[in-house]
């Protein structure tokens, strides 16, 4: 059944037809907003994986479109399954991917091998800031909890696969990947991919120990016997760290007036460089803030 | 003064509404394209460049939007300027950087060392073919000479910051840059970038040359001190190596019909892994068809 734009427009909530154009940049927008325009990532939605080398690479989960996949995630770094994993695949413009690859393992308590396709929720209850500019994939497009979101005619909305975001690999459909196997996006956004895929997070930190990895000369970037895999050292959930030890992130949330802000800025960049601005920007062009807090 | 969109859609061409969606894949459909539907790059618009270790990055350039800076290019080439220079500049999601940077050296003959913007051109005399999905920086987007190209409403057009594309570095507004320091994209699509800069070609070959080097730490990416850039061994055109040396590559039109299916096909993917087509796609997500030729 084909829904009208309406719901959508709604869950869209009222918007501003012309918004002022902050004067500030998208930077300074950052680092003059209020506390109240974060939320702190929670300790058991930061996947902190440690490549050897001690390169760190940060991963905030999101529950709410693929819960029982992340939940899975979740019960793999609590048993250690990817202590002795790689990274096997590197494909140019497109994906980092890591997990055991061949290797047989018995599957951990509490994982399920085959969840259920949690590709898409219902629009219904999602509030969404809208992007302000046409996208070319859905009807239209914003933001959820802080995250990139479309939102289609059937009434559907999805996360959407953009830089940095991380995807559970998986066979042919209906096969939907137990999340042993994870990709992260490392070129321009495959939005063919969304819809098609469990997405469960987005690298936060560190996404350049994945991005300069070498090629692989497979096919589809897979590395060949002659070329090494990168070693995972750990993979642990930060909630799993004793609470002193926690790195701590937070997230610009698309509720606060310093994110629209934001928005329009990234849309209308000006600033002694540029000659005109764009007056508009696609999703994943946006670039949502997030921050890591407490740090030295 | 501000045009209606009406010379932007008679631009683009009749469109058929709804054409079908065609059987084979967007590889099959390069696969088994007519030689009709290709071109060949031009000699003195290939740019190969290589880097230490024998990497060699394929840069075709575009005279059609940057005459002026494409013409000192092929300059620069001539006078093997690039020979003593390095890639300094490598900053995740968005570019790798080239040139001599802080060395000083008179620049050749030939050489305009700062040409005029060549940012847009009219959009009279263009005709593109549509992309057929909407765009969310310009009034439409499609391509023209197989490049992929936006269209405004003030009746102007211009090339695209695309993964691979080859642009310009220059100082601060209103300075254009001679065409010494080139960047190439590397990340997802800055499209905000457009009309600000002048592109001049894209990285058809060994963009993993410049994409998987490791970042700089500095500012904007720029190498440190205890950093080490990239040297580059040569920089030359084609059209310098004798005939029979000379490698050759190929474009795929956008005024062939297998041009046509292979967008439509990038838009509604299917086959066994897929669970649902897009119907739509970015501009830089559609990756024309571009080969090498001749090769054993």
């Amino acid at each position: 059944m084909m829904l009208s734009l309406l719901p959508l427009l709604l869950a869209l909530g009222a918007q501003d037809a012309d918004p002022p154009v902050p004067a500030m940049s998208p930077s300074e927008i950052v680092e003059n907003s209020h506390p109240s325009a974060w939320r702190q990532v929670a300790p058991d939605h930061l996947l902190i994986m440690t490549l050897s080398g001690d390169r760190e690479v940060v991963i905030e989960l999101n529950s709410r479109f693929a819960p029982r996949h992340v939940l899975n995630i979740q019960r793999f770094a609590e048993n250690g399954w990817w202590f002795d994993g790689t990274v096997y695949r590197v494909q140019d413009n497109y994906v980092a991917q890591w997990g055991i690859g061949d290797a047989e393992k018995d599957m951990p308590d509490g994982v399920v091998e085959n969840p259920p396709e949690e590709y898409v929720t219902s629009i219904e209850g999602i509030r969404a800031r809208g992007l302000g500019s046409p996208d070319s994939y859905a009807a239209t497009a914003g933001f959820v909890d802080g995250w990139p979101v479309a939102l289609y005619r059937d009434g559907t909305a999805s996360l959407t696969h953009c830089y940095g975001t991380v995807g559970v690999a998986r066979g042919l459909h209906p096969q939907t990947g137990s999340g042993s196997e994870l990709y992260a996006i490392i070129g321009h956004a495959p939005r063919h991919l969304d819809r098609n895929i469990a997405i469960v997070g987005r690298v936060i930190d560190g996404i350049e120990h994945l991005s300069s990895l070498p090629r692989g000369s497979g096919t589809l970037g897979f590395y060949e016997a002659n070329e090494t895999p990168t070693e995972i050292d750990r993979v642990i959930l930060a909630s799993m760290l004793p609470e002193e030890e926690r790195p701590s992130y937070e997230v610009m949330i698309e509720t606060s007036d310093e994110f629209g802000d934001y928005v329009r800025a990234r849309a209308n960049r000006s600033g002694d460089f540029f000659r005109v601005p764009a007056r508009g920007v696609d999703l994943c062009n946006v670039q949502v803030p997030i921050r890591e807090v407490g740090e030295d």
